[in-house]
């Protein structure tokens, strides 16, 4: 059986960066040529980066991505490498009866054009995908003949992310047609707990296909969405050959054993176990299948032994989200052009666990930590704001703000909630002006469980152009401070989180002995309800059978719907969970629906 | 041929208000009944409201939706209407392979249970629309048989909304199955100039369906939604028999000539005009036909002569416009339990206009207007707010913020565009301190010509639980002003706005000087790119074609880009356009594709 050297490109393309994008496929390319690669593939949609979103809708941006598909086959052809095919995901539009049909396509690049394309078929209409609204599907499987060495060729099927996850779909077409490879390419986001599922997931097409699976994914942040790589390839058998590190750009190259074209190999050779007839098949493909043989130079084969991409080592689950978090963070501070962030640092966990990620993220000299105590901020908040910034080495200031909070009240006649909202606001004046002033990004700091609950001030502490913590639970945020420390202990370095910002009781220090506690219940039991409400989609009488109390349950479901108005103003942050707050959850604000009444 | 009494109830329902809803179904069903009614339609998803969007995965809120129609049908019988078939939209859920498939339904409720269902075909995913992300779509079209006087009967099919608007579809079905009648009831949200697509795209279908189409559409804002109505019947031959008024709730009633089941007329008299054979064909139904006879006592046939209900006049687009922002902000203030809304009075035009809008909606004693001068406000500024408070009566107040801008120009080392934006971002502290206080709904008054190119300040003058002319470009807003003042004047009463809030050059008045002039093109240049880049999705290169300055396009096109972060926290405001900014325009604030660069 042929082998054939593949390498997957887990880079990180930028959303409308064309140019960059193109660059950074001749840039791994070159990389992959040299280490001896016969066919490289770069994730879904990476010359426009993805998800691009209305932008489907201007045909100047459709024509940019067709055009820069062309220039990049040829650029790669002026390199060198016209010889190597390459499997580039991108957005086409083909001519319908009633105007353009976008696509989103992928492309084999080979002597300097454009040998073949495919577009995907099962398109994402959920969560946060919303594919019906700019795609038309394919129907056609491509189905690419390229020879290899020695005169033998291999037959590869094209399919795009979402294919994966559909059984009866292009795999079982690719099964028929008997090819001996399936590249998958994806722009597949974060979720904790993902990439347990995928490698079930890529055995269970790989199956279906009777041929091995080559799963590339980008890296990346982009707006509320990150994508975590963990580019694989798997055989037929269920073998995982090899598989990349999560959140980091990677060259995964491994030689793998190819069935010869024609040998029909593929579909005899495995066996379909039980899973593959699994009871999620939503679709029977009528598709065609299109063979395009590839006219080139056959890659030649590479010398000096095989080459095998290694396993990267599974995170635990602390460290992914935080690296999910960092790399979020950092990604939109870089693709926005920003220098440097500044958050308001009250001494308590969630504004400590931010300016840890954005540390890490960024590096502390472009990160700014302003402290900003009142009559209200115990001592201990001060000295914890204080110890967190000596222990990172983050840009320190100090503001006071009950000079500019008097003057609110002197000439204005507040009492109670309007008083304690308003310092909250005084201090986002004081960090938008910063912003203003020294160009930073404002940072703010309201976790999942605040904003579920509206438990923040709106203009007041969640100002700012992006939430670390958005989609992390309080309960989460305590688990990440705690790993973070405990990972600088174990790499000989200062735990960045004082330990008091972890173990104090959370107040808000709005007002005299305030406690968080006052106003809602335990967070361990606050967060349990919100998951299954939020996260889970249960009503009134399943969290009620779960075995919350029915009091409790009453009135945090009640906060929830009646801070709609609250999130729908919010900061982007970093998708974390199965469901975040953003557009993977869409509700009314206006709704009078109230569970169990 | 028999005639029958059709009544369209054009009602206001309440998202996720499922008693009210139902209540209102009774209080029209009464109405209807007392008016000699055979037959009564309500609007999609009328007992829910519409749309309901994210509530649909919550298996609660299907399960309130089905107990609250059959409920329903009980109460419509003990109200002794149970022999006169009611028409209503709901969400209802049917059992597939994969779980429960959320359907967009419509009953036949009769002799107080539910005779007949019918599920949407057409699932428009576009625009403001998701709805492939909600529904399975139905393949059954409905066709119940209703009894209506002397032992005779006709033929009703049901369709909902989109199927109204796709060729090919239930209505050609209905052709088939040689209805009498097809009943289309809608949640169809208005944008200027879609009533006068209506009324072709009725008759086009009334055509295809060789059968009387009854339309009835809801009113009443939803978040950045407002529905306007509009509710009419129309020939098989294209006549259009009577129509309701546009933004008020309306019971019309109409006798209709319907020709009597089984006599085949329906399909065979009405001869196809050629715009039935159109080419926005897109889908050709192969729907089965389901045939319900309504077991139920005949409605007794009305005496007392035949009943028209009359042609609604058609509004001008500014009449149009002014009618569609007053109710979708009255219902954004009612719906949400709000007493009253305080807003910044500058004196300018758009918080002119606004302030007018939300008197006629709410009345002046449920309006704030709040004057907040600085050394930069002019003369003329306090005197046009004054001036417009005098005229309006709404409650008027001044807060001067030099002191507290001061407070922090003392504490800060604050200049230039952080100066600016201080005293913005004071005002909006000022206005979010007498919501909290006094339990008023902020308005923001930014219009989408500001909100297209970020000329406001984040946190500042943006502050605001909702914003009026979030969907009027800065043009439009002027006309609207002259529109709103002459009407005042025909109608004898004192104009709301001051005619030098009209005609002085528009300043944000944060530095001496200083017009909007000096930052901006001229509004009507503005406007018009705005326009094709914004609502048209048109490029540089067309742009330019279309006879703009390139310099001018360049600028703009780079200012609307980069305030896509400002917009994404910007508050909800009624969709008048083809395209507003929010759901219905989505795209990546990390974005670096700059149009013709």
């Amino acid at each position: 059986m042929p082998s054939v050297r593949i390498a997957l490109a887990q880079v990180n393309p930028t959303v409308g960066d064309l140019v960059g994008n193109a660059a950074s496929v001749r840039r791994s390319a070159r990389a992959a040529a040299a280490a001896g690669a016969q066919l490289v593939a770069f994730p879904e949609m990476m010359l426009t980066g993805y998800p691009v979103e209305d932008l489907v809708f201007r045909s100047s941006f459709v024509a940019a991505s067709r055009a820069t598909l062309e220039r990049l086959a040829a650029d790669l052809a002026a390199d060198g490498l016209g010889g190597l095919p390459i499997v580039v995901g991108y957005l086409d539009a083909t001519d319908g009866a009633g105007g353009p049909e976008p696509r989103n396509a992928a492309a084999v690049l080979v002597g300097g054009r454009v040998a073949a394309r495919y577009y995907k078929h099962h398109l994402p209409n959920y969560g946060v995908f919303d594919e019906d609204r700019y795609f038309v599907p394919g129907d056609t499987l491509t189905v690419v003949r390229v020879p290899v060495a020695d005169g033998t060729e291999i037959d590869i099927a094209l399919t795009i992310c979402e294919d994966l996850w559909q059984a009866g779909g292009p795999f079982a077409v690719a099964r028929s047609a008997g090819v001996g490879l399936v590249v998958n390419i994806n722009g597949s986001p974060y979720e904790a707990n993902k990439d347990d599922v995928r490698l079930p997931l890529v055995r269970r097409r790989a199956a279906e296909a009777g041929a091995t699976v080559a799963y590339v994914n980008m890296i990346g942040g982009q707006d509320e969405l990150v994508f975590d790589g963990d580019s694989m390839i798997v055989t037929a058998a269920g073998e995982l050959l090899t598989r990349a590190p999560q959140f980091v750009e990677h060259l995964l190259v491994h030689d793998v054993e190819v069935p010869a074209a024609g040998s029909g190999a593929g579909a005899a050779r495995v066996a379909t176990p039980a899973s593959a007839a699994s009871p999620d098949v939503t679709s029977t493909a009528e598709m065609a299948v299109e063979r395009v043989g590839i006219n080139a130079t056959p890659p030649t084969h590479p010398g000096g032994g095989p080459v095998c991409g290694g396993h990267a080592e599974p995170l635990t689950d602390e460290a992914e989200i935080w690296h999910a978090l960092v790399l979020g963070l950092r990604d939109y501070v870089e693709k926005n052009g920003f220098g440097s962030v500044v958050l308001g640092l009250s001494g308590g966990i969630d504004s400590a666990v931010v300016a840890a990620i954005a540390v890490d993220a960024l590096g502390a000299q472009r990160v700014v930590g302003v402290s900003m105590p009142s009559q209200h901020s115990s001592g201990h908040s001060r000295d914890d704001a204080a110890e967190l910034a000596k222990r990172t080495g983050l840009d320190y200031r100090v503001e006071p703000i009950q000079e500019m909070v008097d003057a609110f009240l002197t000439n204005m006649s507040l009492s109670g909630l309007a008083v304690e909202n308003l310092q909250a606001r005084v201090r986002g004046v004081i960090l938008m002006a910063l912003s203003n002033q020294e160009g930073h990004l404002v940072l703010t700091t309201g976790n999942k469980s605040e904003l579920a609950v509206g438990y923040s001030t709106l203009y007041g502490d969640s100002v700012g152009g992006f939430n670390p913590l958005k989609d992390v639970f309080k309960t989460l945020v305590w688990k990440l401070a705690q790993w973070r420390d405990a990972e600088a202990e174990r790499c000989g370095e200062i735990p960045p989180i004082p330990e008091s910002s972890i173990t104090k009781p959370p107040s808000a220090e709005l007002r005299p002995g305030q406690l968080d506690a006052d106003s809602l219940p335990d967070y361990a039991v606050l967060d349990a309800i919100l998951a299954g409400y939020v996260d889970g989609d249960l009503g009134h009488a399943e969290l009620i059978a779960a075995g919350h109390d029915p009091a409790v349950v009453d009135r945090v479901l009640r906060l929830v719907d009646t801070a709609e108005y609250k999130r729908r103003q919010s900061a982007p942050g970093t998708k974390i969970s199965i469901k975040a707050f953003g557009r993977d959850r869409r509700l009314p604000i206006t709704n009078r629906f109230r569970e169990g009444h």
